[in-house]
């Protein structure tokens, strides 16, 4: 961590400050310029809060040259982590050279429609079934999901088909609830309920982390880094676009995001292009191009009749685009030296 | 509603199209162009939601002329609607041609420094007192505040001072703690945490509802209405700050804000300049800003000794500072024809 | 073009304002709903400016159904444009099933790296040697370029490898310095200079465009149109990132303008991961998933010694990486259809 | 500047670093902490570009501690600066304790119409006019303003009224047809073209410079610097709007722009409510929050007829409007110990 003090401090003041932040347990170093003294924080660093030192009337500026999450870190985790569920057949997995493939409707509306969309997506290859039962919705007049009814559809097509269930928790009232869900996901307006990823570290299950709309990449890490700091590092991490000036699309689905989080990180990273774009004619070429860049894996809205689909039909792939897209996926992902879960 | 059917549909597609439309209660007209048929759908169209339309195949694009919130809309509502708090001095206020000015540290750390806190800016003409016990942070090594400690020392500081007490709340867990809490604020980071805002409408208790830092004004007004819709409509909007590509401050502060959301809706709306900003001497030039262009009230943090605070020590004025800061906000108040609550 | 009118509009005056409306030759329908009048214009309606009539005390909004642009639209012609440069050894082709690829150092510096750099690139399969001679610095104290001396260095080159030229213009008094490059290019900083645009308009030569920094997809197509309405046609757009509230990387790809923009417009569309990014080592990931979302070709800087570099070496790759990523591209392209320019 | 090393960089490796870094002029401390070398840049670091540094193999990051430019920075001149013009009555100021008005249409229309609007303006108590001659629009169907025809007139009014004239510079090649304008104003989509800018900087005369729609402070002051690099100081900084997710004005004004600019350069600062916001009713009330928050002037949009305005109606003030603007600003002025000009 750096320090720069501002103009005018003298040697015997930096000294005295100096005295302060070695009582944090980091050694001190000066660099004395022509126009100010810049003092450069050795040790572990994370004890101290650079937000808190900004406020002492003597400091310009502080800057963190280590990033602040330590259990996400590729530095101290060299190698990739994957995730893995033991399902009735084998077992399903995301990351470590698995392309992970999560398909399924944005919400789950009757025990016709999951079942038939859960068979098609299984058929197509997908190896994790996704549905929401709760739906976080702007406005509270919408369709809010099937709750506890819906929970239930998706654990018994778990049963028949054999696919592990991806599905979202809204609090952790529900808890208990999601005792046979094997994979939880936090949506992007819950990425920093604190109390939420609190409890989350201390359930064991693995957790899909959705990056908030407006989340920089180390605030995603930092809310990965709550959850493993529970000691739960099942996490993958997951871009779903972030808020831009332009609305062509629904939000802009940050691709670079997918090298620049693996490089920072061990943790496996999938991409959502059906949130992200909000159109199901783009969500095949974003999905290519998620694993062009990368990714270690997908998650994808398919509906069988997206034009009567309760909850975000426009952006929901049939089952026959789904199995195309898989298709081009397979040969994607071969190029790129991986295997298709 | 309008819905502009893609070129190339026909007069007797778009109304067997209409017909599904007018199930939900809608009339629709038609305007049939040299390339396009569009629909206007007339009559109570909250019911009808836009995004599902979209999915349809024969439609371009859909249009929402009506906003979707109704509680929230002073269209309903034309009267400014003002929140008051009864306390032991009289009633304390927000909106409605008084300027309510809540101050405090960021967290409670400590009986003397509430205290002392408490008693200055109460001196210097603060309405409520404001301070965290539970305290959401990007980090999970950072100080979390007090807790439950230190909710009991702002009740106790309450009971000295007369001050009412403002302070967040971070689950739905921590409700029953929060009985004699006077006004509960919703952060920033929980403003669409939907299972939080729906047992808050139940609550009745005032809630300071914080702009998430991407939200549009039309979301915040969603939120609000969730909290509405359960029958509590003692909502003080809070402004404090959006993300941009700039890092000069910590967010942008978008007084732009206080006019549009003062338009559309009839809550009172207030401004975080202290969050917004992130450093302290920028706060008066901003809090005088919101005053001018019509906000209902200030929330400012204010620290006894701001390069000792254990959080966001940078962005705190000093109680010397604070009182500077209300003399010259009576002389805008004034000119605004308001008075200091 | 939709036109709702506020609350309260009697028929009659509204009958009165579409008056106004039909004698700027569009023809005007009806939807009188329960609270309010919605006109429908019908028609060509580029003649009529949306932004005026939202001046009207009587209208509440104002909503474009068709894109304001109409050279660049798609809509009015449907086949893909493909952009061709006539050389030694044939035709260099950007669009329609060729992947055009472009690739050089960010500045020219001397006559042995842009030789270097020209060998190397044609060898890997590039198509078009791109390099700055007029360089668009941040910074009055940075290096502008060789100016002139650049330009004759890559005509030279140009010769010598038979490879087409791009490069940038800074301003329409150097068009005269262009008349033997290939293809001009207009920076995202001057995007929207439409003074320029318009005299480029009359060049006749072919335009590689960039997409601002923080423009919509529509102002960039609006550009295309500028320099279309004067009779060009010849046109690439790029996609060089926009600005976000994270800075990991320089700016964000947005990879998702490939497919928006090819369904809007019929022109080529091309990627520069390398300003993009900032980043060589993410360069291949941006560059793959580009094509695989569908670009017809690729911006790319290379250099001979990146580390000695004297302007953007921290993005460039070297001949060797980019040799590789050639071959990955190859593969890449086969997939897609496509043939490598 | 800072630049640290990778982790693993030896010190020998870093001294070798080092050894080229001495060479542009700068001294070289270390900081040798338990993971990484840390190196301290002291001197004049303004010739070395941080850029570059980056493509070293051994460099992980570099950070600036002194702003980048030198003839804005505060630091190197203290007192305001404000930009003065001789006119018939006496002279007209912006900056330094005045606060400078420049009121007008947003495009000559014609002589009644220019005539009338000048007049208007100047009773209330406009220090300037403003009026476009030449318009940017980002359609090339729209009004692209009377051109000469347009100059001409505004030089006739000022004769008429002596009302100094801000209008805006498209191009170099009109700086010979701006030889009697007053104030040249240089537009967002202008602000990086460094061509105009450097022109500029050598023709005397007092420059509006607007800050781009996804500029950075540091990026306006760079853009300044450009122009002073050349000798010309007289420059007027104008914040008028940022691009952002939410569209209910047309961008968001930042009005923390104002106090951060005046923090880091002594130049004055000025804001565009009109453009910012393109809402007129809601311009006065950041108008008034600007003052508030220490701007030195308003250019605002007034039209004696905004239903008709052939360019931005809706965002015009009646010079009724304008009128009841100007005496509250004259109230808020004098609270701020300012003057109006």
């Amino acid at each position: 961590m750096i320090v720069a003090m501002k103009e005018g401090t003298s040697r015997s003041e930096a000294e005295q400050f100096a005295e302060t932040l070695k009582k944090e347990g980091v050694a001190v170093h000066f660099s004395e310029g022509a126009s100010r003294i810049v003092l450069g924080l050795v040790g572990d660093t994370s004890a101290v809060n650079g937000e808190n030192l900004k406020a002492h009337h003597l400091v310009e500026k502080v800057i963190r040259v280590q990033e602040p999450y330590k259990r996400a870190n590729r530095l101290f985790h060299p190698a990739d982590t994957s995730v893995e569920i033991r399902t009735a057949g084998g077992t399903a997995r995301i990351g470590g050279g698995t392309l992970g493939i999560i398909a399924g409707p944005c919400s789950v509306e009757s025990r016709e429609q999951i079942v038939d969309v859960a068979r098609a997506v299984k058929k197509a290859g997908a190896a994790f079934l996704r549905g929401g039962a709760f739906k976080p919705r702007t406005s509270p007049y919408s369709f809010q999901g099937l709750g506890c009814g819906g929970l239930d559809l998706l654990l018994e097509v778990k049963k028949e088909t054999g696919l592990p269930v991806v599905t979202e928790l809204m609090g952790i009232h529900q808890l208990e609830l999601f005792a046979d869900v094997d994979v939880i996901q936090v949506g992007a307006r819950n990425m920093q309920n604190f109390t939420l990823l609190r409890e989350l570290g201390r359930c064991g299950k693995p957790v899909l982390l959705k990056r908030g709309l407006a989340s920089t990449l180390t605030e995603l890490l930092m809310a990965a880094e709550y959850i493993m700091a529970g000691g739960n590092d099942r996490i993958i991490l997951c871009e779903r676009g972030i808020r831009s000036f332009d609305n062509y699309t629904r939000n802009v689905l940050d691709i670079s995001a997918i090298p620049a989080l693996k490089r920072q990180s061990h943790l496996p990273v999938i991409v959502d292009p059906s949130h992200a774009t909000g159109l199901s004619w783009m969500v095949p070429a974003m999905a290519k191009a998620a694993v062009a860049a990368g990714a270690d894996g997908i998650i994808v809205e398919v509906h069988n009749n997206p034009e009567a689909a309760l909850c975000d039909g426009e952006q929901s792939l049939t089952p026959g685009a789904f199995s195309l897209l898989m298709d081009a996926l397979r040969k994607y992902a071969d190029i790129e030296g991986k295997r298709v879960s």
